[in-house]
């Protein structure tokens, strides 16, 4: 048998992957299974997106510019100039297949092996899969759901830098926690990424959905950090349109786009179809995103008092994003997960959650968390949560907790 | 400024990369260039194809599984049964967003840093991106234009052999030399692979592309390399849909595969829309492949006489693929080709080739020789022809060649 990679041996899986199995095999013995597991909202692709797929009248599906095709980029420009960043052009832009290849980029144009990210955990799973790829080590800084989450005080950052670090990684707000950086935090963040001449790769693919009227900071607002920052976005949850795999790195800093663009240059090109639905989508921003984030609001509201309502559930209020991660009375999240849907079911329902060790960089501190993604509509989490209520009890009796 | 990371500083910039802009300038002084540097062809996507884009009912554009949908998978066993390979199922195959991804996986998945991969050259220039983003280093076999780009003797791979090879790359039909692999020849590779637990990484996303009778011999008709085979494939040649980045990496090797998937599942998804085309694609397979092959058969048939009527110029007759390496009676093709847009033009049209140095692992093998991609239609073929005699008249007489 040939050689395996090390990289791949020690790529982490999916935080889920042991258990889609155990779904498959509840679908199959007829039990419905609510997925709270993953990112993939319910809500309605824009209307506009999906005819400019009906009204497409190419005659050859070409490839995409490396960088992506310039109607694209002019209304990716176009939608930062209405966030006021009216400094930026098509130039600043390199549309990538979803943010994950944008993330893959960055983390490839800035490290070699050996070198180090930092990034506040609980921290998305996959950026472990990122780095695992160019053999980069995660250090991370820990967060608790005893403060919300809330970031540390950002001298901890400070206290991981070595000689190896080349970014610091955030997401905001944030997946899986749903927490939203303050001003200072932003602006502490951004002076010691000046004072250690390192990057901030800003990961900012949920910034529409925010709550309680309150606003994301982008990154991009501290423009003293035009050498040194790169923010990753994506189409897939402004428009709940995960599948078109459309994303973008985008930098003010000439040579960190020139440097990735060889990247991009290897891979040909992005996208085409998902860059023509994206443009046609961004016609329509203001309207979908408003009703969008009300929805999300309001299933937050709703899937946060049920959680907490049940005994011996915390679960800390998300400001942003549509995930939340609370921590349940059990032993063993992964477990837990395992037995909803190997062993119970309620009425031959059960839900599937994301046990929260694969959000750490040590699992054992997500041990008794789950991630819950707020993405179907407000009877489903209603429902997920009585059913979450119901399996509590009986895991409990199950294994005498 | 941040650092940029070695394997960046170190990745090859594309072929044609630093003539872009000397095309787009020219085009913008309103000169016409024929682009004969790139494998997009002019050929049009099939109508099933398009028909099922503009028929989705989709409501959300959602996420595809990692290892792409179901239905696709289907259409992918299926055509395979078509081509006698009965033992193949869908979990056999990985969707990837275009061959690139494909390449990318193979790599990541069986090299560590340091790792070789032994190729022919001249080779498909981004082997290089995808060997260098991680860090491994191609060992080439030559082959020469004087013996039509023939394969050189088995043994020749061998003896690059060393306790770092972790893979062959062969091409075939390949590109850029439109060279087919003979079964024998395909025969010694299997044994060598076999002899020391190697893997033949096959590309054959040209399969259907060879002309004169002959047929494609895949690497899969050796089931004796089923832990050592990854094969490469992709819809974007096959069907003229290189925008909507499908291809895929298939392997019988369920420890290849499963590592693989993990690099899979780290980006998520493949691309949702390029699957619905492409399931629609394959529907209408014969009729379409036939026809094209017939068109393409045509057009090398006129470009490669055209080209070596002129004088000076020497280019073997490719099998297949739509590529064919000319040499050409020049000091230098990278001076040559960004003379022909930035300096050239006859009642202002030019063409724009791709300098093969970047075929090559020494660049210098290929200072006299272009690639020339036969995608465009019979008269423009011609034409460009035409322009080539010319060009090459006056360029001898500006630099006294």
């Amino acid at each position: 048998m040939p050689n395996i990679s090390n990289r791949a041996q020690h790529m982490p899986p999916s935080p889920v992957r042991k258990l889609v199995p155990f779904a498959l095999k509840a679908k199959q013995k007829g039990v419905k299974v609510y997925h709270l597991n993953i990112g993939q909202p319910d809500i309605e692709t824009p209307e506009t997106a999906l005819n400019a797929l009906k009204n497409i009248d190419l005659k050859v599906l070409e490839y995409a510019l490396s960088e992506g095709n310039i109607e694209y980029r002019k209304a990716l420009t176009e939608y930062y100039h209405s966030l006021d960043f009216t400094d930026l052009t098509p130039d600043n832009f390199i549309v990538t297949n979803g943010g994950s290849e944008a993330l893959n980029f960055a983390i490839s144009t800035l490290c070699d092996d050996g070198d180090e990210v930092i990034i506040p955990e609980p921290y998305y799973a996959n950026y472990n899969g990122f780095t695992s790829t160019f053999n980069v080590n995660v250090v991370a800084v820990p967060s608790t759901i005893e403060t919300g989450f809330a970031l540390p005080p950002i001298e901890e950052f400070e206290k991981k830098i070595t000689d190896k670090t080349r970014a610091i990684v955030i997401c905001n707000p944030g997946n899986p926690t749903g927490y939203l950086y303050t001003r200072e935090e932003l602006q502490k963040l951004a002076e010691i990424a000046l004072k250690y001449d390192i990057v901030i790769i800003s990961d900012e693919v949920y910034r529409e959905y925010v709550y309680d009227g309150k606003q994301q900071i982008s990154m991009l607002a501290f423009p003293e950090l035009s050498e040194n920052c790169i923010i990753i976005d994506s189409e897939s949850k402004r428009y709940s349109m995960c599948g078109v795999r459309i994303g973008c790195l985008l930098t003010r800093s000439k040579k960190i786009h020139d440097a990735a663009m060889l990247f991009a240059q290897a891979r040909l090109s992005p996208v085409l179809l998902g860059q023509i639905a994206a443009t046609a989508a961004h016609q329509n921003d203001g309207a979908y995103i408003r009703a969008v984030r009300e929805e999300y609001t309001h299933r937050r509201n709703v899937l946060v008092d049920q959680l907490n309502a049940i005994p011996g559930v915390i679960c800390p209020k998300p400001k942003g994003a549509f995930y939340c991660v609370a921590e349940l009375p059990v032993d063993d999240t992964e477990k837990f997960a395992q037995w909803l849907l190997e062993k119970y079911s309620l009425n031959n329902e059960t839900i599937m959650v994301a046990p929260a060790g694969g959000f750490y960089s040590n699992p054992e501190l997500g041990k008794k968390q789950v991630r819950i993604a707020y993405v179907l509509k407000e009877q489903d989490l209603i429902r997920s949560a009585e059913i979450l209520k119901d399996a509590l009890e009986k895991y409990k009796l199950e294994f005498h907790l």
